[in-house]
């Protein structure tokens, strides 16, 4: 696992070293003034899926994200009770510095929560998982667009019917993320996403939604719908949001993820994240 | 270019050296006693098309296939007159080597010959492109099964409205190959040919056939059609074909090609073909 310091971070257009916008952010966070999706911002790092798990069933399901590295590929776990996440970048402590988190207990949501201060445990085991911001960034560099950034709304995803490799109690059916491309975006989406495995990698699934689960594609399971012309296919990536609904089905005592769309913002650029 | 003798060419299932085998290919055909497409012979060697042409029209269509890398990926040009392809193999005589050539005059097609000797001319310049054979064993050794391959036919061909960039006299549309493939492995198969730019790469359409003029995909424009099932989507991958369609319009006195699956055989390695 590299540090962030030896990676030459990007500057912004006005020449400020982005790094410097996700600690600025971070700390934002922190106090509590900040609670929207994070999309957009720091742009040109690594965000982060977040679940919390207490150490007796951690072990389970890292061994969940080793047997599904595509929905869940592993940035970092932390040691049981470490609150910082050292690796990812300068001062990141994961009891505050998500803009909200969703408490699961025994599977089912609980509450809402912008600290968890109040309810760590030393035991609790981090893991933070790449997501497909990292990806839409490479596939905006290489000029393709992606509607759901057009639309200004949050991406479409969808439950499928395929199933992931469980682990002991963890189980459950894939998420997946769809964007729409023309035919030829589609291939040089994959030929781009196939190099980044640690943002989910290439797709695993385009053309016809019917033939994994999904039988109304205007209506995803979460995010939002977008248009899809005459003329493109729908691209299936596997998604963060798959340990939901493995969660769900194990029913641990307690699980803590950060809400949809408001990641861990970490110093990593996204460059750097094929080095992970 | 690197030369043939450097490789580690395959043996067959005999332990048979394979490039043995393309060699004694090559004498059968040059003896007259062959004239079989050679789809199968000397397995995991590369083969190729040809397209000869006097001096005066080759540097023109240099130019075209430098423009047109997807479909005309060149292995080799020979000097005016040469008739063998040392790069490409011990002892290869472009002028008897092919079991069947295509003699065009005017842009029309006008004869088929076993031997060219008759009617070389010290002025003709041979072009090898690379052949989609060399994906194919790419692809059949990732475990995808090619359904023309399946149904022993030759892969179906379509002319496209996607037009070639032009090179003075020579233009026309691309022609494509196609084969079907459950999605999943489509996705596999554009990670796979990407990495085999000699071979084509990447393919250049998937999906909707009629996006890129194909009105009929059960009639292809050359070879033969093949079943496709309702959980697939064909795949389409420029083809060596397309010189014939810029050859047919730039008309020049004389040009030779090969006969569709009558190629040449090399004793080039597949495996080493994104050296070339």
């Amino acid at each position: 696992m590299p540090t962030p310091v030896t990676f030459s971070a990007p500057n912004d257009s006005y020449g400020i070293p982005v790094v410097e916008q996700a600690n600025a952010l971070r700390h934002q966070i922190r106090k509590g003034d900040f609670n929207l999706p994070t999309s957009g911002f720091a742009p040109g790092l690594v965000q982060g899926n977040i679940v919390i798990l207490s150490k007796t069933w951690a072990d389970d399901f890292l061994l969940f994200c080793q047997k599904n590295p595509v929905a869940c590929p592993l940035l970092h776990v932390s040691l049981p009770g470490e609150p910082l996440m050292t690796p990812l970048g300068d001062d990141i402590d994961i009891r505050s510095d998500i803009p909200e988190y969703k408490i699961f207990r025994h599977g089912e949501f609980s509450q809402s929560m912008n600290d968890i201060t109040s309810i760590w445990q030393n035991d609790f085991v981090t893991f933070v998982l790449g997501c497909s911001f990292s990806f839409e960034d490479a596939l905006t560099k290489a000029g393709l667009t992606m509607r759901n950034i057009e639309e200004q709304v949050n991406v479409s995803m969808y439950k499928t019917t395929i199933p992931a490799h469980p682990s002991s109690h963890f189980h459950g059916n894939l998420v997946v993320s769809m964007r729409p491309f023309k035919p030829v975006d589609a291939i040089r989406a994959v030929q781009i996403t196939t190099r980044l495995p640690k943002s989910h990698g290439a797709p695993i699934h385009l053309g016809d939604p019917s033939l994994i689960g999904i039988d109304d594609i205007t209506k995803p399971d979460f995010g939002d719908s977008v248009t899809i012309n005459s003329d493109e296919i729908p691209v299936f990536w596997a998604c963060g949001v798959t340990p939901q609904l493995a969660i769900e089905n194990a029913k641990p005592e307690i699980a803590i993820t950060h809400a949809p769309g408001k990641m861990l913002v970490t110093d990593i650029a996204n460059d750097h994240i094929s080095l992970m």
